[in-house]
């Protein structure tokens, strides 16, 4: 496959952006990858595996160059890492971020791109606990969904180039508008996440007669409550820029829950039997 | 090891019940096992692996000659089955069962036992996906927590009997009030259970512009939502048996969900940081 791009700056050199670098690497598709970092471990790191030609601190040292900029750092950090690299950018470069927020990224970032610039919002959809350079894999989108949101200043060049870019790693892509993808990952995603840390903050201190009730559970409460190890910091930011969606999600959700409660509070054995059902359907649709 | 008991009495040959009846056959504990069945079919299933000696559908049948009897059904099939066997038991029969609630079962049982049996309650905390005498196997209780709940008519020599037979199975066998019993499961285990039903059921039917949600999930939707396959009618009993309890642990949730609603709300950076650090707490403790 002839090249794509010329360069790709990759802010933020983590699972997702180092995984995407092995890939386009090892095809071809980029023909020069620098790391634009915040630690000069991470960095190193990346450099011995390969995955970068080239590593810096600076933005502006990043931008030389770069026909392509892929913004892999934590959401809220786009606008300021983007704003910085701007000036030094060729005048016809594409940005493209990796974020699991799309409506804010775009809403931030389209006012700060050059007139020539082109910006194509995308979320992989493939998230792992590891983080950092070292935690890229190969083949971690191979099926993947991998969501591209165009929106205004999406150039039509720009949305395929960077289509034919994920489906070499051979992700499933698709394309929505970025109010769809957020409604969706709302629901799919923050929300199991926000349940998951309730209940886990719930539970956190509860003790019965001296005894502390969590270590009580089998795997149940192990599974139900796996992902409120994740990041802080990265929930956080999730919450900030995907507020009204996230917002609905909780209310959808608080409604099932009250009608729980309500069949449990008047002892209603038929709705209960139909309200369990109802998740069991869910999970078969699962499958 | 000398045998503790000289006959078994089984009621409900599934996978509980029938992974104690391999390892006490194996162990020499218990001289003989009747299984009491619903279906010809699992308790055919049972003889042929050797569960048991004698299969039955007869409660009556069953009963005879039985000093011990292991109530393994549905919670809520206890009260039915025990008055149809106490006629026919020998007048100092132990009776004891695998529950998932523990007052509830002592409230309804003691009154329905001759004056000079005995009463013990159990919980062995070690369920799985698998049903029927087909899932039975011998290393299940390893390593599991078996709570004992003694209670008004439990005499110090059953519940004694009772825990060496738990014991050689290599669970951590440990003893606490019915009612303590049952706040904390309530928080352990019935409460993930409602929460992960109640985010399959809020989830089931959700589309945006004509695409299900639920298309969209990665792990974190699927791990969060894992037990919401559970038996339907299994939850049903559990709900209607440790209401109050349950109740008390859907309001803690409650508490800490509307939190995160709140701070969602309010856009909190800092709060938003503190709540999803007390669920990452919680993990680490779990590990």
């Amino acid at each position: 496959m002839a090249a794509l791009f010329h360069q790709m700056t990759l802010c933020g050199v983590g699972l997702i952006g180092g995984s995407l670098a092995l890939t386009a690497r090892k095809l071809g598709l980029i023909e020069r990858i620098v790391g634009l970092g915040r630690t000069q471990a991470n960095l190193d790191v990346a450099m011995a595996r390969g995955l970068i030609d080239e590593a810096t601190r600076d933005p502006g040292q990043a931008a030389r160059g770069a026909d392509l900029v892929m913004l892999a750092t934590p959401v809220m950090a786009f606008p300021q890492t983007l704003a910085a690299m701007v000036p030094h950018l060729p005048e016809h470069a594409v940005v493209t971020d990796v974020g699991s927020v799309k409506e804010w990224v775009v809403r931030e970032l389209e006012p700060l791109i050059g007139p020539r610039m082109a910006l194509v919002g995308v979320h992989p959809v493939a998230g792992k606990e590891t983080v950092g350079a070292a935690a890229a894999e190969e083949n971690l989108f191979v099926n993947r969904r991998v969501i591209v949101t165009p929106s205004r200043r999406s150039t039509p060049d720009a949305v395929a180039k960077v289509e034919v870019l994920w489906r070499a790693t051979g992700a499933k892509v698709e394309t929505m508008t970025p109010a769809a993808h957020d409604a969706i990952l709302a629901r799919a995603s923050h929300l199991p996440q926000l349940v998951a840390s309730a209940l886990a903050a719930a539970l956190e201190h509860e003790q019965i007669e001296g005894k502390f009730a969590i270590e009580y559970g089998a795997g149940g409460l192990r599974d139900t409550t796996r992902i409120a190890a994740s990041s802080a910091e990265m929930w956080r930011d999730i919450c900030l820029t995907n507020r009204t969606a996230i917002l609905a999600a909780l209310k959808l959700f608080r409604g099932t829950f009250e009608e729980f409660e309500r069949v449990v509070e008047r002892a209603e054995a038929d709705e209960l039997i139909a309200l369990f059902e109802r998740g069991r359907r869910m999970r078969e649709r699962l499958k």
